[in-house]
């Protein structure tokens, strides 16, 4: 079929590493980092559930690869390569899988990721992409969603509701708007991840939404999460946008935990990498995720964000 | 969304391994064995493409372990865990989902594999499975496609085109034919993978037919192979039949070279490990493949196997 040829032509060339073995053996054979654990994450993306079939290829691949070396950074990791996996309709034009191709290779190259492997199906009903990204990090220091102790502080990277925006303005046919950007290539926080081992005590990725995110840390940690809206980083300025810009996903800032004691050097480490980090909230013993309105009053929600499709 | 807490329900218990953190984290944290390559392979899976969405969940689960597992036999590795993409449609039923995991958890025991993490997407039109693979291997000794050499020996293992006989059984409504197990449920040749090295100058497993896959290997080492029809171990014991199940895809034998040297010892490993394993032609300078009628001539093949979807 005419889209295995292409797709083979296209990504031989990325797969410039050894171990991939220039995509023509069964597997990819790769020589880890000598002492240090590896880091592996996977996430799927579907046409029309994750992104809009008419956006443009490059962007579509962007996310890809971004989603998935943002669990990297969530982990304080420094990745190594990826897998790709085309579930291909056999519709897509020879234009739109060059520009794919390009996306991904730009992305490949910018993050110094080597593409490893995949496979590619065809004959599907939508557009269903996969990738498995691999990353290394220094034994026992990879953070986790379950370290946060009770007192420690809750600090949020760069600003979140950005990608809501984006999306709305897509959806309601604002193709200018400068978010959408923000929707469509976020960008994974890998050196903050790196540089918080050994301030953070745990970290995630904001996907399902800082609410929901800061929940999964106190959750896996045994605690209750407190957040205060006003210090939450956003766009918006009014306490119902604020909300709006906790509860949306898809910005891929770093959600993290880190004892008081740990401030300044959070802070030193904001200034040196240009990261704005927010201390929004704190952990204490119970369970669940506490919201404080603008008026210093806790407030009442009714969801903390969504679950991807 | 139903299908999310129920696939964390039922495949958390599945990820007993420590590095897979309970599927709890932003990613899977593992220290691979001091001084070993890794092995990485992926591969897809989609319903009616790949296999028949009223397959029994336990087999397609099954399926997409195995012809993971069969790359990683491939090149001679040994695997260690997988990370699993479960593309949904959202119309699975619970019994569905608990018997898919119920296969799953049988393989992943079976082969002694860790699930170590995956995603899960829902809203897909049809049913598309998403498995990476990850193995080792000592340095240095993984086989390749690329390493046969004129004068060596082309062998497979097993029999081919059972596999195919279990489809068309399938096709024609006939659910009671013992090669539907062959079909649906391949072995992948591990042990004779890894017992390979030292021995085997190139390997690759059958997937897209044994004329294409051996035509795979004499490409991939710049050769020509010749193969002889009336050695290939098929049920079918005319030459019409042979020709199809030399051409017939999804067996997941093992296919390799050796020198006449090793002859001995690839006999001596056949009986070791139980497993038939043909000498079915060589390698010569050249390309292409040539394929050996049961009147000694060259017989006109028009296709050496198949692409997967």
């Amino acid at each position: 079929m005419r889209e295995f040829d292409l797709i083979a032509r296209l990504f031989s060339p990325l797969a410039t590493n050894p171990a991939a073995r220039g995509l023509k053996d069964d597997a990819a054979v790769l020589m880890p980092p000598a002492g240090q654990e590896l880091i592996f994450t996977k996430d799927m993306l579907a046409a029309d559930v994750h992104f809009f079939s008419d956006d443009p290829p490059e962007t579509i691949a962007a996310k890809l690869v971004r989603v998935n070396l943002s669990d990297i950074a969530a982990m304080g990791g420094t990745p190594i390569g990826v897998l790709f996996g085309a579930g291909l309709t056999g519709h897509e034009s020879d234009l739109w899988l060059e520009q794919f191709a390009h996306g991904m290779a730009d992305d490949l190259a910018r993050f110094q990721v080597a593409l490893l492997g995949g496979d590619t199906i065809s004959g599907l009903d939508r557009l269903t992409l996969s990738l498995t990204a691999i990353g290394h990090v220094a034994p026992g220091q990879a953070l986790s969603r379950s370290g946060a102790r009770a007192g420690d502080d809750l600090y949020v990277s760069g600003q979140v509701g950005d990608a809501a925006l984006g999306l709305q303005a897509l959806l309601r046919g604002d193709s200018t708007a400068a978010e959408i950007t923000r929707y469509r290539m976020p960008e994974p926080r890998l050196a903050l991840g790196q540089a918080l081992i050994g301030s953070a005590t745990a970290a995630a990725d904001v996907s399902d939404g800082l609410l929901a995110d800061a929940g999964h840390l106190a959750d896996a940690s045994g605690l209750a999460v407190r957040i205060d809206l006003a210090l939450v980083p956003a766009a918006a300025l009014d306490e119902r946008g604020r909300l709006a810009a906790a509860t949306a996903g898809d910005d891929y800032e770093l959600v993290f935990s880190a004892p008081a004691s740990a401030s300044d050097s959070v802070l030193r480490l904001s200034e040196r990498l240009g990261v704005k980090l927010s201390k929004i909230g704190d952990f204490r013993s119970g369970s669940g995720v506490e919201v404080i309105g603008f008026n210093g009053k806790r407030l009442s929600v009714d969801r903390l964000g969504y679950q991807h499709g």
